[in-house]
């Protein structure tokens, strides 16, 4: 059975959201980060990066949530969770979830996480003023480029949808001006009608 | 054809490089980034991200290096650029890449791209100065924990391996202290003694 590392808040609710959504039999176990038990020995030699998610599968451990999100949908083919028969959209996929992983999710980052870039505070201070702005601009260019709606990918729900809702749930502490981003806003309203995104956060969170 | 856009020195050269040891038949076209070229209308109509790459395809346009590699690997996979058999070995490698693209290369930018997360000035200059520590740790991480060797998965040559190579490329200017890298070095000496980075090479900087 898979087993999926995870913090409550953190990206790995994406990885969670889709195992649930892909029918996998899976054991969600949390990571307390207030106490730091990412940089313990125990989940350090799980993760070595000191960070979620990290899925144990029979084969190995895999780390990063784009790696998981297309390793659950070419797990589970028959949930149809990325287009795997066609080259150009499954590639289209991954550009999405790099896009929210390198750029999106590190665009946040600067808000919690800013020691990681400097060790001045009034760096950090000054990292964390510019997150409002900096993640905004992200998520403008998503709805005025990117995303096709319904779903990410258009009609179709995939690996993305789940990665997309979870950076969104961080826009409000994140001090964004969510009126203007309304396709993001009614992408949450539509994932939180799903029943296993209604299960994953009931036990995510519980 | 495909068309790659391009910047020199930038990490469109790990595509630059998939392409060509992918025997793809392409034209590669350099963006001015010191015209700002990036952001003017006829590049951003390609890219409104306003970054490189950008991969024309016949069937539409890709962003985002490790979903451009991917598309490489699977568009001729006849070069054996990826493990597209083996969904676990596949995303190995996508967890490689996106470690390279999510916390490598963006502990990079804090050098010269501090102004995506800062306006001060004296902030941007904290994490300047920061920027050897924090790349030398990953690239320390890298090789304890990732690198297989003598390529990144390990006796396959694939296309994380033109990604490595471009992302250390930049150590030098990044002041990390190489010593502590004996892998990386190495493994980029074996990078360049092969045909295709050579030629790479001289038409990327040419």
């Amino acid at each position: 059975m898979l087993k999926l590392y995870y913090s409550p808040g953190s990206c790995a609710l994406a990885s969670h959201i889709a195992l649930e959504e892909a029918g996998e039999s899976y054991e969600a176990i949390r990571i307390d980060f207030g106490a730091e038990e990412q940089r313990k020995p125990e989940y350090l030699s799980i993760n070595p990066k000191g960070r979620v998610p990290a899925l144990i599968t029979a084969r190995g451990i895999l780390t990063e949530t784009p790696a998981i999100l297309l390793f659950i949908a070419q797990n589970r083919p028959q949930s149809r969770l990325a287009p795997l028969d066609d080259i150009f959209d499954l590639a289209r996929l991954q550009a999405f979830n790099s896009y929210l992983c390198s750029t999106v999710h590190v665009a946040h980052a600067h808000r919690g996480r800013g020691h990681r870039w400097a060790d001045d505070p009034a760096a950090i201070s000054e990292m964390q003023r510019k997150v409002p702005e900096s993640v905004g601009a992200c998520f403008e260019l998503i709805e005025s480029e990117m995303f096709e709606g319904p779903w990410v990918m258009g009609d179709t729900y995939s690996v993305c949808d789940p990665y997309l809702y979870t950076v969104a749930r961080w826009l409000e502490g994140d001090k964004v001006d969510t009126t203007k981003l309304p396709k993001t806003m009614a992408h949450m309203q539509r994932m939180e009608a799903r029943p296993a995104v209604k299960m994953v956060l009931d036990n995510h969170f519980g």
